[in-house]
């Protein structure tokens, strides 16, 4: 089976989230041949544009930088971008949204959807675009949901490091190895002018868990990616 | 790579352990060309032997009985056995034990290495083994440690289901189709002839866990062993 | 004080729900001379109907067929049922809903409630009626709260067993003997025909929490059933 | 820096938590300089009033009891108290509650705020207020929130002990020392003239945390108080 | 069948334990016809006398008396009381320790076990006692085990509530109503004349427990214990 | 009270552990004017020496390397360092290493003590000494253990952050401020010459605690360590 009409699909709270947290996932498996679909519920426009803010911007500017600045990160890393421009801070999922999310979940069914962590008392709204894809994923496999696209099977479901892990009961269970897509992570982390303080910190984050990649596997990996699973991995190897 | 010179591990507390919560993923694992070493820490003489007890058997002979089935299961699942003989209930590790692993594990490094969960109130010599086995993993690592043979990588450890899972804080982190090999685990249970009620027990979970499998993965899955991780997947693709 | 008037309520997501986790419960309190009283809050008949939806029926129809099975099976457990319609995939609660709930309470004082799980990652209309019951049950016990019937006392809430118990943060707290009812539970589950796949599934679930059973008694029982407590027994003995 | 200007917020649900629950904290911290600013969401006039209405009194003249008692208290404890008047049990956030709960924070930035714990199997209101709270901090924080004040920085947030902790999850991160204060506490309990049940309880509460503080620093104490912390201490010294 | 062989036992790390923890349970038990058998694994000498040893006393003298006061309030509560004499601080358990309590496990198979808890921070001797309790109750199950005694069956096991449970990880799953022997509890405790601190602060205890015990079932409960439960409940009904 | 006669207590497992995770409070405390006590039980010289085993050098060699190596690194954070080389790789605590150890508590009543993680499943060394420790902190509290030093109060414990602490449930309870000291800290691990990998990778993980010691203080910081707490705060104010 060729990998050319697969897909995975990434829900992210904010326009800039899927390049601090998956940037590595998408360009890799990009690189393999997937269709990789960036759903966008929000720019981030209230809650994480501090600097835009501060440099007096009015919040309808802030939001065409912020996606411009999505769609080129997106650009570089092979992403397909779409934005819900649903608000921040807080983000507030609408039944339109679900279905909306369901309706994408059935045309493009994902391999494995990645979106953000269980919990996170420094945002709310992450949380609650996790809960809102998992129970989006449930709707997509209902035969009885109303869609004109067939049912989806059991996307895998794979959680982003958030900013602080043990605050948020993370839990590593995937180190991904995004060597050879980093350099492609690092200028889409740059298109976020506004936030260059983070391009350093996702950078030392990268390298960190590079360094335990190599120690869980007894090799030597300079850059990688943290995922929780949701689900357990079926298959017919021990992985 | 081929698998020509690989092997697996399986650390097993008593002579039946292996068969009834791993004898699908070693014979899997045999048929992709792995060597397969299990190692039998006592023959589960006295705890794991009630019907044997019951018919008045002497310990010697309860041994005795307890080796050759072990050995017949292990050859129907294509593993090769070896026994400690450290006595159970309880199972005492000693320094020399201690030190036959770590030898072992660097003579023969393991692909990764399948044991018992990290707690059972129902079983104290179970998470005892467990506990052994990833400080002998440790160990093996060491480059100071003293032997004959070469330090070993990060070898992957994975837990057997215990009887009663939910007591024993049991995740389900992998689900192993086994259905391609399960005739040949049930005939190796089936060399365990004082323990014939655990015959359909554990068919029973194998469907269960096949059914589960199935559910998670949108496909349909006969048999299933379920194992949990401890430490986290490594590699180029999310998993 | 005679068990004459003494009722148990049983909250049902979808209106087969009762019968596969809780039908040896009922049977067993039916024949224990209590009336039961079995609330579904939808028919499941958007996502728990796939077989029925395949088939080409129409939502008024499989709702129909949904809520006949629902009936003929409660009336072989001994139930009384009735139908809330509040749809499924996803079940939105209401505050009519919520009311509905907090009068039946009041109504009909409980001696405790069976429900769903906290947490079930695979239907998120089960952990939303477990905490619409949690909440409905203070609001009953609530002297403020507007209605015609007293307040209640502290009924206990037990947890239905979920379909993948150690994804669900199930907790096994009380393992239920219901060898004596289990014919009359499989016949209640043989009513819902277009799941056919589940009848031995769930035969299988009843043998292995009876063999569990067994191992926590000392004693041996052939069918069993799974809850978790909620709040802590009180009594004037330790059970 | 002085306390003359700083303050710390208190939510509470019900209008008589925060006495029995953060009284001594409170006395403190007035004591100490600060501006203690109570909240009170509702009345608790449904569901903890039980006397009030076994007396037979009407709902407004209950919320005016309530009231009264609050601002007593309060008064006795050296707190400004304001009520939001929500109604309780159920307590139902609003996106004007939110509001509100943001813009006073922004208006009056706390050193710290103190609320109710994450979970409560006993009470709905309570974890609901918790997360209101934790949103609205997280909203005051976010530069693009629309208010006439500037952002606060980070607040710390403390979870007052519930009145059933180990059913609360409820974690023990500080002991603080009220002792030299108890008095105005246990004066500040006997406002509630319809819970006298309660005025001895949680006098015996604040014993019980005192010796444990006393355990826990090596010296003796008189009265305490326990809560839990929700965001790590920072700060030049290990504490 | 009659209670008037069947027995329950407590094993207590020192050699108070038991009365401050368990001594409502022993009386309730002893009145309703059971023998009591209190298993002392030291005299509590070292690290539970403080008193005494500020008084000078010597440490045979100490020994004596924690003896004396033990066997006195064991005769109050109706108890059997043996000492093993281990020492403490650290209790250190051998081999023969371990056979002694297979053997008194076998020679009186107890209805249920009630020590202390898994875990405590400021006491290393009681959750090495729960371990090894935990162990010999298994050992005491298993066929093989040298005795001349048979096997038990499957005895619950049951933990005291620790000082400070919240540090501990105590679940408090069982409030048992001790009103009717609490004041033989009181005399009991009173016969400990060095800890004379405790006798009020365990009499508040129980008097909380006694409140959330009412409000768990809807009764008025005066005084209560907690335990929290190793095992499933197994039975015919659900409780 | 002056700190002039105060000391703090680190127990490290290995010769260089207390670098990489505590070398930024021992300079603080230093500069505080603490006299800070750093306690070695081994040298890490089978386990933690890799490339000097790489190099050739023999085990009395590495032993003096890595002891001159701790000597010179504590010199620079000004701390005084004890060495108790009892092997590593296994570390096997020992009734003197016990003894030991509480005398040292005793002679030196601390502040608080510093040491390793609850968990690790890459070193069973270090779990193992914080076990003693908390052991060794209870026996010197005893009134009645041995000594010619009198008992000693209610030293909090703080524990390291491990190599992986979510893989080690390694929680965040306090995020201290290093800046003022991290020159020294670096120097410090400078003289870990065989271990040089790691000076930018601690250096990358106090960056990262620093900036999230920001996030949660609404300031701005630029190093941090990160602490977990054992026994709760205690104090007049709200921690």
């Amino acid at each position: 089976m060729t990998t050319a009409n697969k897909s995975i699909t990434v829900v992210s709270a904010h326009s800039a989230d899927f390049v601090w947290r998956a940037g590595g996932a998408i360009a890799l498996y990009h690189d393999m041949g997937y269709e990789v679909r960036v759903l966008c519920l929000s720019f981030g426009e209230r809650g994480e544009s501090a600097r835009l803010w501060k440099q007096g911007k009015a919040l309808e500017e802030i939001r065409e930088i912020r996606r411009a600045e999505a769609e080129k990160a997106a650009g570089i890393l092979g992403a397909q971008v779409q934005f819900f421009d649903m608000g921040d801070y807080p983000l507030v999922p609408t039944k339109e949204l679900e279905n909306a999310l369901v309706q994408e979940f059935r045309a493009h069914p994902p391999e494995f959807i990645l979106t953000h962590s269980l919990k996170d008392p420094y945002n709310a709204d992450h949380p609650r675009t996790t809960e809102l894809v998992l129970e989006c994923r449930i709707l997509a496999q209902a035969h009885g949901y109303p869609s004109e696209y067939g049912v989806i099977g059991a996307p895998g479901v794979f959680l982003f490091e958030p900013h602080q892990p043990e605050q948020c009961d993370f839990q590593v269970d995937v180190l991904l190895d995004i060597s050879s897509v980093f350099e492609r992570k690092r200028q889409a982390m740059e298109c976020m002018e506004a936030q260059e303080h983070l391009w350093e910190y996702y950078t030392d984050v990268a390298k960190r868990r590079g360094v335990q990649a190599g120690r869980n596997s007894g090799g030597s990996i300079r850059y990688g990616e943290a995922y929780q699973r949701i689900y357990p991995y079926v298959g017919g190897v021990i992985l």
